[in-house]
């Protein structure tokens, strides 16, 4: 049974998908989790982590069922005594940890920790986890691919910021940075999740049969491109600074995602649903800025950036937030993996 | 042996103490560390925690001694393969873990995570920590004892914000917190570390013989208080407000602690050395602000703050930082714990 979900890529609007994938990540826990084979000293404890988890509160609220399905396991197999749950929140050094932290709930089922950094490393010790989440934050690459910059290289992505309407290349370049990085990100979790563990990702994916030109990242591609190129066109930003940018951000097709899952051959797919309604909400300002303002203001610079964002909302302006994009053709996956014992 | 060594509380001239306890450090572990009898599973990874880390770079340096004298001893006993290490990073939710996350060193052997919250909780899952290491933050209180800052009882401690100088009251109400503070950090450890896991402390303690009225948390204390009475005098500050604020500061004699850590019955004490210079440095204005603007900001708010350390830089211009302050009667303790196998 193939369901469609709502993709929505910026936080604001991440709970409602969190909020649809919690019926789904409950039943797959009580389903698949194996609490029988774990030695007696990794069942006192019970590991979870949260892969690109941002500031919260959507993060609290997955943890936090995650961690009501496990229980549910332990008492339905008669376990008087729970282990105690330690919680991982994973993201990227530049996360707001701190915020993250103050607001974490006073009542709580765990032991909180923060670890920064990419995922697409080493972040935990080897067989150390039982269980990784990871909602919305795949989608982001390790960097833009290369070639697309480069100004001097025929692949350049010249007056685009995505694939979307690009030349097959550059779809081609996104989907060998995805293939190179999810291959990174399977790879370490490999080593880091306990034999018969269980990884949960929910991600964005294009739907079958389109290609990466037909494929937009997000409905705020149009607007954001069209922002910049009129700063360029006025003199603003400097072209080949616009030419040489593009998002980091890319959505596998079905396809490619199980070709990356299989060549990598430490995980079994337990389980991989799409959820229903295809098309994204238009982001308003806020919350573009709220996801893509870090990285636009690294590359462009804060006072740009600033103006960006004004421009930004001047081409929305009067436009409906749910007016479906024909160009956002992506569904949102669930996808239930299970380290394989060797 | 009892050496001494420099007890200064606040951080910038921590360093100083680290460095010195570095020897010591490497020394207790290369003969006490017990890695024949741990488990293959939790052979595989090696927990170290900080507690009260603060921001760094103290924490950093200290914890590569650690893993550095840790795997010494791996290679030593012919042990090839080492563990991962995984390196928890402890101290107040209110601490910048931004700042800390920001510059943990490039090239380092750990895996790092920051866990928010009071060491005086459970932080930490059940036998889960190979290695505790605190230093310079056990002299900091869960509070200040409730009844001393009682307007209302015979103990309220008027006109002082430590025990220096109070009626034998207060310090024996400094003590009790201390004790009970004490008794539950090491409940909780004991429930955290695993069997024949060792802690390591590094505290200030009041020279044996000598009163809490006649030890000084630090030389920043008098300056301190005068600045603060100074500003009751002259209406800036609400008298009774002044009267009912103590700081949360206590150093323990050498026989106090051994009570605790004997009544509490988990750990043998391995090694126990109180190190050479038996006075601490005049804080300045920066360092005194660095320790204590936060507690005193969230008590007087932070414009009365801002004006007392305006003061005290006032009070304390002029004064050489080296000069022995003969109320400061305190030593630099480490001490090395064994979690006892029951």
């Amino acid at each position: 049974m193939m369901q469609y979900m709502t993709d929505i890529h910026l936080s604001s609007s991440q709970k409602v998908t969190a909020d649809d994938a919690k019926a789904l990540l409950v039943e797959a826990i009580a389903e698949n989790l194996d609490i029988e084979h774990a030695c007696p000293i990794s069942r006192s404890t019970y590991r979870i982590a949260d892969l690109g988890c941002s500031v919260g509160p959507n993060t609290y609220t997955a943890m936090e069922t995650i961690i009501e399905a496990v229980v549910q396991k332990y008492q339905s197999k008669g376990h008087l005594e729970l282990p105690d749950f330690q919680v991982f929140f994973n993201d990227h050094v530049s996360n707001d940890f701190n915020t993250l932290f103050v607001n974490l709930p006073r009542e709580k089922q765990h032991l909180a920790a923060g670890v920064p950094g990419s995922f697409y490393t080493r972040l935990f010790p080897k067989a150390s986890l039982n269980f990784v989440y990871s909602a919305y934050a795949l989608q982001w690459l390790s960097m833009a691919p290369p070639e697309i910059g480069d100004m001097n290289s025929p692949s350049c992505n010249k007056g685009r910021i995505s694939h979307l309407n690009a030349p097959d290349e550059v779809g081609q370049a996104y989907s060998a940075q995805y293939a190179k990085d999810m291959e990174s990100f399977l790879s370490a979790r490999a080593q880091e999740l306990a034999p018969g563990g269980l990884m949960a990702i929910l991600i964005p994916s294009s739907k079958d049969g389109n290609l990466p030109a037909q494929t937009s990242p997000g409905p705020y591609i149009q607007p954001l491109e069209s922002s910049l190129l009129d700063m360029g066109n006025e003199g603003l930003i400097c072209k080949d600074k616009i030419n040489s940018f593009n998002l980091p951000i890319y959505s596998p097709s079905l396809e490619e995602l199980q070709t990356v899952i299989s060549d990598n051959g430490c995980f079994d797919i337990v389980r991989l649903e799409a959820q229903s309604r295809e098309y994204g909400f238009l982001s308003t300002t806020e919350e573009c800025r709220a996801g893509l303002g870090s990285i636009l203001g690294s590359y462009f610079g804060s006072e740009n950036t600033d103006v960006l964002f004004e421009r930004y909302s001047k081409k929305i302006a009067g436009r409906s937030r749910n007016v479906p994009d024909d160009n956002s053709c992506t569904v949102g996956l669930f996808i239930l993996l299970r380290r394989i014992n060797h």
